[in-house]
């Protein structure tokens, strides 16, 4: 993978979603999502854990993890959607996952109980 | 936020939760997760994911979405110890979404249901 | 409500999932479910989970509790489901509890941290 | 188990539930999830939910089906301290189950999606 490529990763998503709010319904599941609301996103993300859980006992009992990648994949593709629907951005995830680790060293706080 | 500091932030994530693998399990909150095993882990998916629905749903009835952007940075932040504990990368993940949205215009597969 | 009949309602909904057991997956929701496999079941109980959580912050937010009532029959369905496909009873939960209860005087054990 | 005890098993938790109201916070486990609050308690349903699916999936991999019966009696459990705290009652939910499978026959309803 291209490495300045995946790291805008989040990011570029982010912009897809963004442009999706203002497209028709039946245009994409996206817009389908946005048109159902915040109770159908939700839904998703809570569905979608459940299948990062499921397919980690699937890996722990001799299938790839490849599954794993997938559904976390859909995991955090569904928080990014909460994340635009919210008018939210994934920097602002990130930047909350950099204060927990420090600016510096990127250390582990401490205080983390 | 430095834009490349932000970009890489799952990444230097990904390092500080490899280094824990080899720290004592009272050391930290995540060398305790590592030392439980992947039922812990995937708990806390569940139980985070159970929280970013609550404060989606507070933030739908008045409350700040401070709350959303911190419970979501708790969620993918249980994902990648998950990934970690798994021997996978976010990378992976990101490398995914990638697949999904294209690779030149990142465009929303027709194909996605 | 009759009484006699409410108290055996999980036994009755049991004997109405033990019967799907051997109709065919397109004669009922529930045989297609079967028919899915103990993946489907799992991912539906976990979406229950969510909706029950997401009935109840609606109810702190003035709407009618009935939502909650609903959702947590969605909830005790489908894990009345999973223990017909896996051949156990609701009986075998309703003992466990009266187990952690007492046998006497239902007082919530002293041992439950 | 003796049947007529069975039958009542979720009234007579419901009805513990309903005296640990007026318990102090620190006398029990139950009491001290009222003092948290409606969060505490989804929190615990979509914990609970979790692992239940982890149970089952460990089932499916050879381990005792003791597990499952285990984690769906907390995820019931916890259900009956939401509908307590929100001053509901389990008859509601087995009313709720009855006029999905009717009153007569006991059939699946055929409107069920």
């Amino acid at each position: 993978m291209n490495k300045s490529m995946s790291n805008n990763t989040l990011r570029d998503v982010a912009d897809v979603l963004e442009a999706r709010k203002s497209a028709e319904p039946d245009s994409s599941y996206v817009a389908k999502l946005y048109d159902k609301g915040l109770d159908a996103i939700l839904k998703k993300v809570g569905e979608e854990a459940t299948e990062v859980v499921m397919a980690a006992k699937d890996t722990e009992n001799g299938k790839s993890p490849d599954k794993i990648v997938y559904e976390v994949a859909d995991l955090w593709f569904h928080t990014l959607v909460l994340l635009a629907q919210q008018n939210l951005h994934p920097d602002d995830v990130l930047k909350e996952l950099e204060r927990r680790f420090g600016t510096s060293g990127l250390v582990e706080k401490a205080s983390r109980q």
